[in-house]
């Protein structure tokens, strides 16, 4: 099958495309019960991350089950901080925790020198991911945005607010620019890496971007992101590029004009309708989202009628259907299916 | 002072003063030791609240060390679930904890048939309050905004993603509607003693509008919304209301489209520019906010340019400087000595 006439990859050249292609955000994870299978299977939560045997299976899971225009490699967005030396601890129910990282010598132990040794194993992920997926699947790669990473690093957790990268930014911000410049470096560098092993477009998550203020926001996400989208298209022209800014509202704006991206994808709390009459970018800005994904857990005629609007805000652009958050573990899997169904008859 | 006199009024009447007037939320707060010494006096954080000699006292603490425009009611926005009968309690380190309503029997038990009983401490205070306070300060009141109070009567804790209460919002709309409804009229009937005691605004905290999506925020925020600023508008026209529903993003066009309310608070993601130019409403819709409280722990240099940036932003509106959320327990006073100063110099 040509590049073009995989529905996803038209919609992310700037064409519309009717029904939209679709997918969602975590559709390989734990509501699916064979996934929980798997999972229960591999070690940490870590090892199936890098062991292909694994990570191809539960990626392909959801490919099995729903008629879905996209692929997402399965892995987490912080084997970049990982495979940079940083310590990654994921335990049950807790959340991962890592190696802090709050001055000079923090840094220095970050080493950019076995990022693609380490990484080895979501590369090969990639390459068998390619040939086993079905034609009209397009295969997604991902990275975790340099500030959420830079966040997770620097806070040593996850977090609700993020105080600590917040206050490292502000106090020291030549230090927290070099840990910024490092994590950019490394993102370009793996996902360049994703592509030459088969990914066809690719999506950054800036996770907690929407716990900055808009001067931070264009300096910590905004040009980061406008270098990680400048250095891929450098290397490898056709392939799109995804951002996913979550929670930054009107700053989207700024993303749109500024940031060069093929697509935004759009939180929950964005109005589709405001985003396909403001967000404007070169050569068609394409739209992804945002259903909520809390509908997934409601009521089948509520779910349907908000797709439906979702559907029809959207119409005047290039749109890929897709939830403004992830897939919630309690997500029963016959409601994704019944809503992959209406969205796919929705352009009859 | 007539009432036109005082800066606060006079914007929030839809008119510019320069420079703006000037107050922060959590001003009375753990970042003080005069507030850490009565807190250590008081039994439990209700206790304080419904205490007037200590709930004034906390109250004037910030109005005493800085040029503040505005002092606020020292209370909390759980206290109308717990005037309701709700059984709420705060433990140290762990947040507020209630009991959950989750069905009709739940809803049942809630009893607005005791609340201005049981809030009269707190009326107590305002009235006290207005006798106390220097001539051109303004006495603000507040309620938390029925979404967000029934968010944590349904979660019974405070959470970051709020499942339970969205969650029941779609399974179960009536129910949901019933509470949302008790607690709208329980909210007005709180603004309006405020009133009838003596505060000269209201500000309505929406501190969980963003978890939610715009259909979903349609119904559960903005309509209440409306509601409780038309009845404070028909039974006390002379008493300014702000809205501050925060995390919706482009959502804040519905806000000030359609709510009525006579100022907007903005929360730290917002870019002022863009609200200025945006965010239009009838009769010269004020705009409050919204310095990152996280500046105030960083560099001085960096925390007077990010106000002035702010400043500048909304030079063409009537303007209420004000952080985009509350003070941070580990700020240093002085920083906000200085930032004052700086403000109240920044117009000449």
């Amino acid at each position: 099958m040509e590049h073009d006439d995989k529905p996803l990859l038209r919609v992310l050249s700037g064409r519309r495309v009717d029904p939209p292609p679709v997918w969602f955000m975590r559709q390989a994870g734990r509501y699916l019960p064979e996934y929980r299978a798997v999972r229960a299977r591999a070690g940490s939560f870590l090892d199936l991350c890098y062991t292909p045997d694994l990570a191809v299976e539960v990626t392909l899971q959801p490919i099995r089950r729903f008629a879905l225009d996209a692929a997402i490699l399965f892995s987490d967005i912080l084997v970049v901080p990982h495979a940079l030396g940083a310590g990654v601890a994921f335990s049950e129910g807790e959340g991962p925790r890592l190696e802090p990282v709050g001055d000079r010598a923090g840094l220095a132990r970050l080493d950019p020198t076995r990022l693609h040794e380490r990484l080895e194993p979501v590369y090969e992920t990639v390459r068998r991911l390619r040939s086993a997926l079905p034609e009209r699947v397009t295969l997604i790669g991902f990275a975790g945005a340099p500030w959420t990473l830079a966040a997770y690093l620097v806070e040593g957790r996850g977090s609700k607010e993020f105080l600590q990268p917040r206050l490292l930014a502000r106090r020291d911000p030549p230090l927290f620019a070099d840990l910024v410049e490092l994590l950019t470096e490394a993102v370009i560098e793996f996902l360049s890496a994703q592509i030459a092993a088969g990914v066809e477009a690719v999506q950054l998550f800036d996770s907690w971007a929407g716990v900055l203020p808009e001067t931070e926001l264009r300096r910590w996400c905004l040009r980061p992101a406008r270098r990680v989208v400048a250095a891929l298209r450098e290397r490898h022209p056709h392939v799109p590029i995804i951002l996913f800014p979550r929670g930054v509202g009107a700053s989207l704006l700024h993303f749109a004009n500024e940031a060069g991206a093929h697509a935004l994808s759009l939180d929950t709390t964005v109005p589709m309708a405001w985003a396909a009459a403001q967000l404007d970018g070169e050569g068609g800005l394409a739209l992804q989202g945002n259903l909520d994904p809390v509908a997934l857990l409601g009521p089948e005629a509520g779910l349907l009628a908000e797709a439906r609007t979702i559907l029809r805000a959207a119409a005047s652009r290039p749109h890929i259907f897709n939830l403004g958050h992830g897939i919630l573990p309690g997500t029963p899997p016959e409601r994704v299916e019944t809503l992959v169904r209406y969205l796919k008859s929705a352009g009859e």
